[in-house]
């Protein structure tokens, strides 16, 4: 059983989607949330706010392996320049526990849970909700997001396994 | 006596200098370094030495106030979004400390140490030289400018206690 943690970074809402994986690849919903950055006084302080979290759910969840969502396409520099805060602060916090961090596109993302790079926000979530065998109640939406990573994640892996591709090398797939 | 540490962000190398400012404002040189973080393997690993470097300084100087530069305009969304992972792993690091942050805009660094808002690195790093009477050796760039970050955080306060600004309103001036 491996325990992966997905990670949709963002400098508003952080979302985190915890995945069990079985040996014969079936995956099952651990935890989910939003971490909620908003409240903090200023934007320093909602960078501390999202490794505060991350790392609670570091030691709540132990999981064994990172995978996040690069970055693929920011609308201007100064969205680019948040987003690169808050990534690079929850990049930090999984590297320094010697944690494997597994990076991908959303376009890989969106082809891996969907079958379609151009799969809308909808079909993403309607396919983690099947997936994972979640009742039909509205998911978070970044919750959401955490989870398609980690399933992401999860496919590639045994892909990976199944075909003999190192997992390092997919590391960077997409990216 | 209150013990600064500049901050000066970088992906590749991110510029430190801890400074201490005595109650009539004149400043000393403690210590001034460039992490180099080009070493690393792969860009996350590179914050985490990021952070790691900055750990092994605050526990080592225990500076009780943080300066760091905004970042003014980057050349491009992509350089905006590797600076601000740099950016976003360096402020975490220090406010998960309860430190207080202050941002300073380059064009106010400039201001403050030279006069002028325009003027370029070698009179800013000349300025620093003669500010904290260090030897007219080279200093390494980053470090130089890390400590020049530190002192506009001195002047500032100094200039703050003698209007009656409140530091907090200068927290963010020429953000």
């Amino acid at each position: 059983m491996i325990r992966i943690l997905g990670i949709d970074p963002g400098s508003q809402r952080t979302g985190v989607g915890v995945i069990d994986v079985a040996p014969d690849g079936r995956c099952t919903y651990v935890h989910a949330q939003a971490l909620v950055l908003l409240e903090a006084e200023d934007f320093p302080s909602r960078l501390g706010l999202l490794c505060d979290g991350l790392e609670a759910l570091l030691d709540e969840w132990q999981p064994q392996q990172i995978a996040i969502e690069t970055v693929f396409m920011a609308k201007s520099a100064t969205s680019a320049l948040k987003l690169g805060h808050a990534r690079g602060a929850a990049l930090a916090t999984v590297v320094r526990r010697r944690l494997p961090v597994n990076e991908y596109a959303p376009r890989v993302i969106k082809q891996s849970l969907v079958g379609r790079g151009a799969a809308d926000k909808e079909q993403v979530q309607h396919m983690v909700r099947l997936l994972l065998n979640l009742p039909p109640t509205k998911l978070q939406a970044d919750a959401a997001d955490a989870l398609a990573i980690a399933l992401t994640h999860a496919h590639m892996s045994a892909t990976a396994a199944r075909t003999g591709v190192a997992t390092h090398l997919l590391r960077r797939r997409g990216a």
